[in-house]
């Protein structure tokens, strides 16, 4: 039996090979060279991994399914690109962002070419249950839009919840790992109880992901992240710490967070202080907390699989997602 | 028997009233105003038509396929709200386009879930065929992108040729036209041959059309076109007539032409001039011959249909959209 890492390891490298091919003949060129600059960023392919496991899960052999694969991978580039249009970044992955290397309008049609590229991908899996795994995409789409507009909403907003928050990072984050999940299952033909537990596995694994994603914002080294830490901090994000801290906190503390509202961001040394004061607020342990929490839920919903193997391999992957140092 | 001005009139007051109640409850306001935005702004609900009657060619009821056409309505508006934002367009249909009335972001954001919604509301009324539907309907997407992609790329190339020009056109313009009446055909189950002879029919109208849009930017009455002619030189844009002309001129009046490009468009005291350059150069009269061209292609396409009703109409379109004045 090979081991997570292996399959990982040889999959993901399939599933490049393939993707790297998919538009390279392609014209117009102007079109296709920055789709195909994006795709050939590099990735975790996380996505496109959780399709094939899934469906594997279910019984379906891998070769049957790497379009629907490929089709997730490429709806998540369409996500990059326009995110980061919307949030200004130069840089993606140490490369300059589509945008920044080509233009607006050639990052705006790139990203709606992509999302039609990977429903082409998609359709080329579908059989006899097309309309349901269709469904079941186009949900995951128009989630992460409604996603993305909270979280610019939030950006403006002064009295955003912890739990609009966790709507937002649902929405955003953990339904197209759940969509990606369902597909596996839903492509497989498997029953309504796999298909649910499945989707269910992506979700909670989704959530974990990003309050993990949170935590090592602050919490990380930062020779292991590659990056400052505090980030999120110096943008003002109102991320999951940031908000259990504003509830957590009173007098001087919660003026001092409040600050960073009013101010749209923290200043660079103030972030040792509310690294501390996160600390001292319990934030942190909160936050880990409930990434187990959600680790915990995803787990459970994998218990009432069969295939040993996709199992093993899907507690394997939360346990590297929740274990990551970056 | 209505006629078709009737049929028109009925079908596309329908579609509003099915497209204006849409999203209206839906939540985020952030996402689902500014997209009801879109939608609510009047348009000719062109290509809702071209679903319904094709559907009904084939023998299906209008009832059974209205999300259909909301859904190429829906794909309209948001190729209408990306394009906007490439063109750096502040007014469309009178009113402030949709990132000048919000934000960029915002119409990013708002045209990709106008992608998804137009998918949801495909899958309402897909059956047995799906995938043979939805692969119609995602490339007529790609084929928007290519189109729109080699349109942005022909502003800035100065050796664009007609027959590239009638590509571009084919493809940003016809495509969608013609994936109209696809699927409209599909949907009703129809014979590969009356798919065949309505998609053709689509894709000559489409061509038709835009030749005509290129005709009326010079040769309409201002008063009838709502705004001043000559804005395609103005802009500079390398329409059919600009192309034919740059063809067939020669010496000083080459040199103008060349000109335009070279200043990136022409000046307001110049459009007289072009306009009657036009003229003496045969270009006015070969761009007619062109769209009657396209336009007897669509009409022969129709005499393979059986349904007499749909036939006059989709004949009236043609008739319509060829005399009219804006």
């Amino acid at each position: 039996m090979k081991t997570p890492q292996q399959i990982y390891d040889a999959e993901k490298s399939k599933i490049e090979k393939k993707l790297f091919a998919l538009l390279e003949k392609k014209s117009p060129k102007s079109l296709y060279e920055p789709c195909d600059y994006i795709l050939k960023s590099s990735g975790k392919r996380l996505r496109a991994l959780l399709v094939l496991i899934s469906a594997k899960a279910c019984g379906m052999e891998f070769k049957k399914i790497y379009n629907a694969s490929l089709a997730v991978e490429i709806l998540h580039n369409f996500t990059l690109v326009h995110d980061d249009i919307m949030d200004n970044a130069d840089k993606r992955r140490g490369l300059p962002t589509l945008h920044v290397k080509y233009d607006l309008s050639t990052a705006i049609l790139s990203g709606d070419n992509l999302i039609a590229i990977a429903y082409e991908n998609l359709l080329k899996d579908c059989n006899g249950n097309a309309k349901e795994v269709l469904k079941t995409f186009t949900h995951g789409i128009v989630e992460v839009c409604e996603g993305q507009s909270l979280d610019k909403e939030f950006e403006i907003r002064t009295d955003v919840t912890i739990k609009e928050y966790l709507v937002m990072i649902q929405k955003k984050t953990a339904a197209l790992a759940e969509m990606c999940c369902k597909i596996g299952a839903e492509l497989s033909s498997a029953s309504k109880e796999n298909i649910k537990h499945l989707a269910l596995y992506g979700r909670n694994l989704g959530m974990a992901f990003q309050i993990q994603d949170d935590l090592l914002d602050i919490i990380a080294d930062e020779k292991e992240l590659g990056k400052k830490i505090g980030g999120d901090l110096l943008e003002g994000k109102k991320t999951f710490l940031f908000l259990s801290a504003l509830e957590a906190a009173k007098g001087v503390e919660k003026q001092r967070l409040l600050g960073i509202i009013q101010n749209k961001g923290a200043k660079q040394n103030e972030i040792q202080y509310f690294k501390e004061l996160y600390y001292k607020l319990g934030v942190i342990e909160k936050a880990k907390k409930e990434v187990r929490a959600y680790s915990c839920k995803a787990m459970m919903h994998l218990n009432k699989l069969k295939d040993e193997e996709s199992k093993y391999f899907l507690k394997w992957l939360i346990e590297t997602l929740i274990d990551r140092k970056k």
